[in-house]
């Protein structure tokens, strides 16, 4: 019955679609619009508009990510980690010249998550926790941004870092009541008719009626070029047609969700399959994508909020400056093209309540001390998993493996442990060796560890702390978005507004706009 | 000879600036400016500008207060104890059209303080911690703002709820190598010759030269007509001539440095005399000033630092409500003279570290606990260290009071406390009970208490935490500041840009800018 409801929607739905077409074939070129000071401005409707949305990514990231790639050291292990040259000391997101603040309240909750985020960015609506495009009461489908570019014509590409039936991404192209509806969302992708897909893969382990093998079949059925490594990715060009690319491997690597890898992870994957970065998918959506018509296309990057809530201080610039190549590739586009293309870039939410100063450390930061991290929370905990299993690793070498892993103990960039670390450092051991056998009560665990493990949560900790940077939770905050744009119309996005404003605004300015 | 060097140089820099009052007469009242995007923009020289700046107050604060007077409670709770009825939903901030984002690094700090903050956003030249309107080497003095506005033939208004000598405000004023030479702030006030001081009094009680009756006696004799209560302040009127406006009793309330009373403390002042707010200097500056060369004034809401600084969120709020007052009372000026009217409101540095998330709430807020705190850190300290000295206080009586005052252990309203807040609280009272007899580390109490009394600062944080809010430090943080801009030239604030550039916006805006 439910599916059935959904099916009459879907249809009346693309009826909907279908006259929207028509109406936009015909609107102007150009554009003259009001802004909230009263003053007007003039653009032309840009044919390419690119949308980067850094999941968990609000003013502390950036700030804190540009910080950390002002130190040399920092950007050669980059540089060193992930094959990609980090040189530059400032980000691509800061150059934008179009700045906004925007609240990003769900419907019912004053933290949002990534679907309520997602749907107010997709649709220019607000829904409830955990809706996808959806409106809150789950009785409408919201029609999205990606929808309604299609619908004008435009090729539509959608990208992440994440599973690409992660909330963020499937609010441009799925509608469904709950965002762990992984198979409905699958469906619903290649229902889409979009024209790429790229980044991570869909969360097939938790289909109750297909296999993975069958889910490509349906793909290559959809009349999908499926890619999963470098080579068949490199093949692709401007004639392949509609695209799904992403990469092999990824369920074998820390049971990561279906995701990219860690970029800070990098170093460690197999095979140059494994690779294929953010900013690769990026360039080779702007050459699949480029039509007379136009694209919209939308970057994710996924998982900066992945390690926001691991409080992961390091892993989080990573993630951030990977996200941020992806960004260049766009201005070089837009620097060939800059009358007709613009980009936005945001985040959904922030993540883990990250400050730039500590209790500890007074007035001071020292951000030489983040260079030593190699290796992701994720990693390292699955490490500190398998001692509690073996269970014959000592505190002291957990000391060695956290030096080798964090730099903590490493005197030489002042990472010298106090009395006061090595016991929370010990305490935190001891849990992580023993889950069951602790005293501590449920309140402070979840203060102190969250639902992470509490050895390598602590060293993330430590090493933040040491460093000058501060955490206040393992789930997301209040704090409005941050947004930047440059390009055709940019001037909208500056001011203080609500995160439904950033996708109405995307969609007046790029003329997708006509069917309200 | 360092005074006859400063001297000196105070010649030769006046000198300068009779030059420039020369040239300014003769520029042009219309400007044509490009913007970093390349766009042009046009906008009439405003004949008045103010400038609004939150001490300690970020993008967070500012959230944080409008997610507070979202509460009825909340706003009923303001009314009364402060007298001045809050009806809006909003601040009068994010109505600002324009929006930017600044660095705000001092020249030999990540973390600023406000003397270098102040430097920047009087002077748009970097310098050295604690040091106000010189280069960063303290050899040179740096031109302010408001010494060219008044050289420029514009009257000049420098308001404050902190002492007048304090670090922002000193800046746009005096010149000197630290920020606590008090005393020689207080000269170059008089010297300045700037037509209108207003809110907190100077530091007298830091003088090695003169007493307080000596420093109001030099006030009157340098031209000033002084008022201390609200008779005298009442009858100020546009035939004054140079106002120093100030309120009496300072120093005797919770020995709180010569500034105007903490906000949500007004309701236990002794007399409507103490009453004053920074809303009603600003409103009283607006007339006295106002003539038919314009004028340029800066206010200052200093407080919001100094409880951001002990981690008072409800105190906080207060005091960003009461700063956003005065800010509406210069729209409502701006209303009548939009053509001639710039405002712009930044702060000059985040503190606290305040983010609207905690570990132990994970996605949830509840602004509705917010409401029953009735009391300033600062009054609760000052009840505790009462209870330390008598020595008869127990903590089930301390408990009480903590109920009275923070609304902690209130069930109607969400407040229970947990067995692990009790304890934290237990400890906390033990520790200000009997400060020496503590066995824990210097770190851990810096980074539990930072310098402040462990029991009331661990109660804000409770109270705090429970409501979905935290803290990471006792200092300021790094995050870049949130600037908002309304009227001629306020586009130049849109974008991603250093504090240098505030200040640097606001003289070419104001036409002041004709020496660099």
């Amino acid at each position: 019955m439910k599916r059935m409801f959904k099916t009459m929607m879907k249809s009346g739905f693309l009826l909907a679609l279908a006259v929207l077409a028509v109406s936009v074939n015909s609107c102007e070129k150009r554009q003259e619009v009001t802004l909230a000071n009263e003053s007007t401005i003039k653009f032309k409707t840009p044919k390419y508009v690119f949308f980067f949305i850094g999941d968990g990514m609000a003013l502390p990231q950036v700030r804190m990510a540009e910080a950390a790639i002002s130190e040399q050291a920092f950007r050669e292990g980059f540089t060193e980690a992930t094959g990609t040259t980090l040189d530059r000391t400032e980000l691509n997101i800061t150059k934008l010249t179009a700045t906004g603040m925007a609240t990003n309240f769900a419907e019912n909750r004053f933290i949002t998550c990534s679907a309520a985020a997602g749907t107010a960015l997709a649709t220019g609506s607000k829904t409830t926790i955990n809706t996808i495009s959806m409106n809150g009461e789950r009785t409408e489908f919201l029609v999205t941004m990606a929808e309604k570019a299609k619908a004008a014509g435009k090729k539509v590409g959608i990208l992440t870092s994440v599973s690409i039936d992660h909330a963020t991404p499937a609010c441009f192209y799925a509608h469904t009541e709950d965002r762990n509806n992984y198979e409905i969302i699958g469906e619903q992708l290649l229902a889409s008719g979009f024209d790429y897909f790229a980044g991570g893969f869909v969360r097939h382990d938790t289909y109750e009626n297909k296999t993975k093998e069958q889910y490509i079949q349906m793909i290559k059925d959809s009349g999908y070029v499926f890619t999963q490594n470098r080579a068949e990715f490199g093949a692709l060009n401007s004639g392949s047609g509609k695209v799904f690319a992403t990469i092999a491997n990824m369920d074998s690597l820390n049971h990561d969700d279906m995701s990219l890898p860690y970029n800070i992870d990098l170093d460690i994957q197999k095979t140059d399959d494994d690779k294929i970065s953010l900013a690769e998918f990026t360039r080779k959506g702007i050459e699949l994508l480029d039509n007379e018509d136009g694209f919209f296309m939308m970057v994710e990057g996924g998982k900066i909020d992945w390690v926001g809530h691991a409080n992961d201080v390091v892993s989080n610039v990573y993630e951030t400056v990977a996200f941020d190549d992806a960004l260049g590739v766009a201005l070089e586009f837009y620097n060939l093209h800059p009358e007709e293309t613009l980009i936005v870039v945001t985040g959904d939410h922030e993540t883990g309540g990250l400050t730039l100063g500590f209790a500890g450390t007074y007035y001071e930061t020292a951000f030489g001390m983040l260079v030593k991290q190699n290796i992701s929370f994720q990693r390292f905990s699955g490490e500190v998993r398998e001692w509690s299993k073996a269970g014959n690793v000592s505190f002291d070498s957990a000391l060695v493996s956290l030096e080798n892993a964090f730099g903590l103990g490493d005197t030489t960039i002042g990472l010298k442990l106090s009395d006061y670390e090595i016991s929370r450092l010990k305490n935190a051991f001891d849990l992580s060796m023993n889950p069951r056998g602790s005293k501590i009560s449920y309140e402070e665990r979840a203060v102190l560890y969250g639902s992470y493990d509490p050895l390598t949560v602590t060293a993330t900790h430590i090493l933040a702390n040491k460093a000058g940077i501060g955490w206040t939770t393992f789930s997301h905050t209040g704090l409005p978005i941050a947004v930047f744009a440059k390009g055709q119309g940019e001037e909208l996005f500056n001011g203080y507004y609500d995160n439904t404003d950033v996708a109405k605004n995307i969609m007046q300015i790029g003329g997708y706009n006509i069917v309200e």
